[in-house]
């Protein structure tokens, strides 16, 4: 599984949450490190939870012998993003053999009630005869 | 200014290059901790570049006594985003009173050499009465 | 009600099939008219009839002494959209004062099956004090 | 060509004006029949010739054998579309062997000036081993 070597997701705190058929689920903790101007969560980490869960989304409805990379994705920012934690929880609405198309929506929670504070349309792209993760005995040697 | 303000951007290492009057250019160093699962710039941090990068260019047409927020933006990711930088620049291409359409696109540069690895358009929104910075007197009492 | 005045859903002849507080549904017969070279209905005619559809949902939500205009969509085309009939189903997803977020799928139907073949995201923005529909005695001075 | 085989741009007027490598400039002159509630362009048709001048840019840099289709896209509506045509001027910004991402902008010119009404990011796709147009001998038989 490639997501323990996204420098990025380390970096954010991010952690996988679910993964299924179709699905996939993750979520961030509050940091002052992940702000905007306001003190709430930067558009930027919204973005980057929506697409990556869109990404693992996609990805697991693709052969095994390939990888996924997001080509595109829209997304509007309905609310402030305060709170405890972020969450991203992406479902894919279109599991084409090349393009794979995710809804990928984002909460923030806050004394136990949840907001959705962005909505993104994600085009994931299946590459076959590649591999998403390098052999176990070649980690250097990264695709 | 409220860039030094945004936790996110000094997380990141991004760089206010230069500010005029509806435009903006933003960079980053590469660093292990932006990358995806194959050793390149993160979409996020492509996405986190290019939103910014628009928030200011659109903010520099705004009156002063306004905040600005991104209401959505989409971001077509063109070529693997590999290089020592990344670096996003963005130009308002319609000023509106309340929307300021703006267009931002990212550069990765690799051995002397930029690639065009992401556009995005974005839509900001001026909130009038608000403030982008706080009073100086009152540092904490963010807006 | 402004439907009426929309040369263009005349032209295509499309239907204002429901209209609710947050939602609207409109429909088009297939024609020779509305295709693209492979005799499926042409791309621009589902553009055409979500953008319409997120308008109407939008401007549901608005007050009575506004008007609505789209800022801008994203839509995705997820199959072939082939069949006796289109139908766009739009929902507000954030009812915000001055923008509106709508979300609104395409679907065609064959054979008494429906296909989803496109999804968008639609921003709606309310402007106030000007009116969708001109006063009564003043058709003509159209707003 | 596909272009005169596309009901659709025959109903709504569209004329082909250029077709370069790796660009498309299509337009339409002003009819009541185009418009929205305010007598201006309706965007659908905005959208409609966007998305279309987008394909055959795409379908410019791909080879013989083969067909387009979009994707998707998302246009950003600038400014009210009133004059005596529109325009649409698409240019390809990466021609990938797969997928070919094109901006695409709208003008419409009154007394002589144009206002650039609206712009778009276009993902068109190349299919292999199908044709865009029939062979000559089998012209209702469509692909």
């Amino acid at each position: 599984m490639s997501f323990a070597r996204q420098g990025f997701m380390k970096k954010l705190g991010v952690e996988l949450c679910a993964l299924g058929h179709g699905s996939c689920e993750l979520s961030v903790p509050f940091d002052e490190t992940l702000t905007q101007q306001h003190g709430f969560f930067h558009a930027g980490v919204a973005a980057t939870l929506a697409d990556n869960a869109a990404g693992y989304a996609g990805y697991s409805v693709m052969p095994e012998a390939s990888t996924v990379l997001t080509t595109e994705f829209k997304i509007n920012l309905l609310a402030p993003a305060r709170g405890e934690a972020m969450r991203a929880r992406a479902e894919v609405i279109k599991p084409g053999r090349t393009l794979v198309i995710v809804r990928s929506d984002v909460y923030c929670s806050a004394d136990g009630e949840e907001t959705h504070v962005a909505t993104a349309l994600v085009t994931t792209m299946c590459l076959l005869d590649k591999r998403d993760a390098p052999k176990s005995n070649s980690e250097g040697a990264s695709t």
